[in-house]
């Protein structure tokens, strides 16, 4: 099947080097204890419907009710409204990730209608019964070597600890992102995760201090448990200086309950990522800045469903100055880890290769990253944008490539979707002569680095 | 004539399908006087170029004189500067419109030029003394089933009226666009604005309310004789809440002719928004938020010549906060009328795209939609780009599609354009497998529906 | 050699057009100095890695120590580090031009690796001894006509005297570079600057008006050694209005040694710009505006290496209004000289292509330009980006096209990729029906504009 593959140099590219390749998924939002469980699913609509806020976008859109997205309608009757939506998809990322799915974890290669939807629906029921089918079965069925989970530091990381004890041939390592530490405006939210968080480290937390030594020993803890790799998510990127006594004092407010306006909770958000990245770089991780989404904008669905339920969408604010400043503190002072950066905006894509390249200082190969297509952007042209930004602003050969960032055991298609684009886009550029072919030994090799290699490297895995 | 269809897919497409669809033109600045009157053009200077500020704009730029262009040159003379100049338009999109204006109405299949001017404009001047020509046999002509004019709410709709009472065989509907009432830093000519609606509307404005009152009126009016549609051009989208008595005194204090700051203003454009939100949604109309231009940034000649003449450009305000708010504001309140967003900005695409799904309530199909690629934007790149947005984020399946607005009445082969881009991208699609082969019929009818049926059923025509 | 050429149309509109024609580099960065002496180069890593800030930032990409870059390595290392770099640059604008200048200047057509590094070194060595490589030589080997340098106002343009008197076949003219006398902020640095110009001027600098008056004599100076072109380099493009007090004021309080805010500054930075656009207009040169860089963003690095040496990139300002705002002022007053406008956040593409529009003034054909791609836009996907603008927005017609804006004796290849990738794309244009075939002979009159004609009359050389 030679999908994406349009040139005889992309089919031997893909089939020869990329598809041989094992999976590296290094940040997605698996659940560990499905895993630990080695979870079986009841029906194709939990394994493949729950959850996946990509699909239920698509569902509203095409006008179908809420009962049968997120609501109390059956499995079938959910499966049923998205098998009729599946023909309007055509064009929208979910028509080649939804085809891709359910032929390779369930061997269907026609396309998902109203018509055919019973049909599929009990046959994909039938073999979720087989062993072959749990959580588990399928990481090893996509030829997955290691997966990222992403965790909160206050996590007992147990489900992580019971895989690890389970000799399970996947790797499965827990990644750190502390998120809600930095959620300085929560509130009561705020002061009760503080409260769990110091639990978790034994720490009293009483000043701002306090914080910065319960996230590291809960660092140093999840390096124990295995983790490579930090994750931070940011709406606005923030930067605003101040002096260490300002920052204190504002926390110190924020502790005892005191209200700050968003000019203070910036600079405390400052001082924190600072603190968090030293942290990073102390523990020789990589880090990730994952910046620019709006979150929660439909106030309405927020309150009936809560977060993650498909009313995030792109923010467009400007993040250029702060971020360069965040990596030249963090140069300045010697503790730059290597990084990962991810823009949610793909206007953003060209001034983020180059920022990267300001941060480069030689110690190794792509030490500052420009992410692979985030979210909105993980599709045909947003992988090509992100592909072409980072090949014209930096070094292509050294990116290290895909990840799911999925909450779903059958997201891993999306590696292949990659790779395909991938040998795609190379195999184009021989044809055309951008590329000498004489060197395509060299561009094969150059698709294994990006498709594994890199990674494996890169995370020190 | 296969221009823009590279593929027997795109050619099977446009000819079977596409070609065949009536047009239904829902937003356009058509003359409704010029349609009553059944307006005979005095010549092809007058119907083509009289008016046209892209045609003008372009001459500009290759050093045609004032003079010859909106000064007192005779239709011949400006004719020949404008013949002169089409050779140097290769690539720009007038090079593309022209030839299809002057291939579909008149025969003309020869590219213009400087040579062959004086036998194109006698050619065309005397086939419009025939009775083929006149505004109403043109739009038959071109197919046109439906076209929504564009119409300040203190309009008498007179001449609607007569095109109603007359049984012209296309329907001609009038369309709300209230941008004066918002204009709350216009000085006097506000408040001149203001009693002309409170006469139209037989309502006395001496608060926010009667404001709010008239333009109810005239909506219930607008409505009477017609109106699907509402249409609403911000430069910078404004959205900054305050209380109730906070805007009610501030329109108090412009009505008393005084003057509010840049703040200020933004609170009251805030809730005439919202409240003409509401209107729209009491109404059953469609909502269409025209995002991002700066006007008249040339002061000299807005001096000369005035608004719409060719000297409005492309802002790089940031608007999705702004715009996730207002959406918000209406969905909260369960006034969110099915919204059509248009920006001018195309660096913003991706971001539109996205927020139109966090308000997909499943109500109904495609309720909020990503508009056609806007002015600056409606040309090959800019359609290609914006549906691709729409791809990647939404359903292309479910879209409005195209609309000239423009006018003149020379303007519909831009649908013919659009209709041909499409079917030449979901060709390309089929050709490289991107859509199975197999799904050809489906595709067909999505082309019938974006061309057509969709824009029907969605403003309920 | 046909690469880029992808059509018959491309490689007949190349090769017996687009080749044939001289370069005008129009700005760009080489050193006069070296021009007037005829510099001889020691090795190819002087000539080739020294100064060239793209090369290095590729080179500490891939991991590459700051020893073999900048630092103290021998030109042998230094080169093979290089070397060794280049596998790893496919995709990279670096890879192609890399391989041009290698190829058009040394006959090397082999890629370069670190295997073959010896024999390359030692063979461009060689030839680099002769005659035929010295710095006036190499720019007679690749048909330059005329160059235009970049020159403060204090300069005593010494070296362009020398070399007009040396009867040198290429014409080196001076261009104006005002940025230092805008730089309010420096602090003693900007003092003593004042104090160099002053005297450079004769005049004493102790107001305002004084250093508009010693701007203006040498302005005049530049006028006589051949000056046709300004350019001003603007981070955030600055526009706040203030009374011509507040201004004198401001510039008094500077030259007291005294601080100024933010805002203050870019008061004066607006009455500066203004007031050197006046320059400009009343010299008759064209302006440039290269807008929107962050630089100097690694602080650590620039206290190593100093400016330029790879450490800056793309800001992601909104600059719209401000431009917009001092091309009206100065059309106002009418003093806006033919101005090109460089925009480096290839975000903002559309919106400067099309702002031109709004000042073009019919008084000669493309007055206002978007200028080439810029910088980091100076690749394959960032020109097809720019031409596109210009085309929809513009008439590519009128382009005055490339420059190399480069360090470099070996960066003409630069002209040859744009012509190249020109033809691709009027080429494809040709072949896919968007210019009819029937107009080839224009579509080749227009590549030769664009390569040189357009150039020669729109600088007046």
């Amino acid at each position: 099947m030679s999908f994406l593959l349009d040139t005889e140099w992309a089919r031997r590219l893909y089939h020869e080097h990329a598809e041989q390749m094992p999976i590296i998924d290094y940040h997605c939002h698996l659940d560990p204890k499905l895993i630990a469980e080695d979870h079986r699913f009841a029906n194709i609509t939990e394994l493949w419907l729950g959850g996946d806020h990509y699909k239920w976008r698509a569902m509203r859109a095409n006008g179908v009710a809420e009962q049968y997205i997120t609501g109390d309608a059956s499995p079938w009757e959910k499966f049923q409204k998205w098998a009729e939506t599946m023909p309007y998809l055509m064009r929208n990322p979910l028509y080649h990730w939804s085809a891709m799915e359910l032929s390779s974890a369930f061997g269907i290669y026609e396309p998902l209608t109203g018509e055919n939807a019973r049909e599929v629906f009990d046959h994909c029921n039938s073999l979720l019964a087989d062993p072959g089918y749990t959580a588990r079965a399928l990481m090893v069925r996509y030829g997955v070597e290691v997966v990222c989970t992403t965790d909160d530091p206050a996590d007992t990381l147990e489900w992580h600890k019971k895989i690890a004890d389970s000799k399970f041939e996947v790797k499965v390592l827990p990644a750190w992102r502390p998120d809600k530490a930095m959620a300085v405006t929560g509130g009561q939210a705020y002061l009760d995760y503080l409260k769990k968080l110091g639990d978790a480290a034994g720490v009293e937390i009483v000043e701002y201090d306090d914080l910065i030594e319960a996230l590291d020993r809960r660092a140093d803890f999840f390096s124990k448990r295995g983790c490579r790799i930090a994750d931070h998510g940011l709406s606005r990127f923030p930067y605003r200086e101040a002096s260490v006594g300002e920052v204190h004092s504002l926390f110190t407010q924020v502790l005892a309950g005191g209200s700050i306006d968003a000019d203070e909770a910036e600079i405390l958000q400052t001082a924190l990522l600072l603190d968090l990245c030293r942290i990073n770089h102390k523990q020789g991780w990589v880090q990730q800045f994952h910046f620019g989404p709006m979150r929660n904008v439909n106030s309405r669905m927020m309150e009936l469903l809560g977060p993650d339920t498909g009313y995030d969408c792109i923010g467009d604010y400007r993040a250029a100055e702060p971020l360069a400043r965040t990596l030249n503190a963090l140069d300045s002072n010697s503790c730059l880890a290597p990084t990962i950066l991810y823009n949610i905006n793909p206007a953003d894509n060209t001034w983020v290769a180059a920022l990267c390249g300001c941060f480069q200082d030689g110690s190794r190969p792509g030490k500052i990253q420009m992410g692979a297509a985030w979210w909105f952007n993980d599709q045909l042209y947003g992988m090509e944008a992100q592909i072409n930004a980072l090949s014209m602003q930096g070094l292509l050969s050294r990116f290290v490539g895909m990840l799911t960032d999925s909450r779903s055991f059958l997201s891993y298609p999306r590696h292949d979707y990659f790779r395909r684009l991938l040998c795609r886009m190379l195999g184009r550029d021989l044809e055309q002569g951008l590329i000498p072919e004489s060197q395509y030994n060299r561009v094969a090799a150059m698709v294994e680095d990006i498709a594994y290699r890199n990674a494996k490297s890169y995370f020190n895995l």
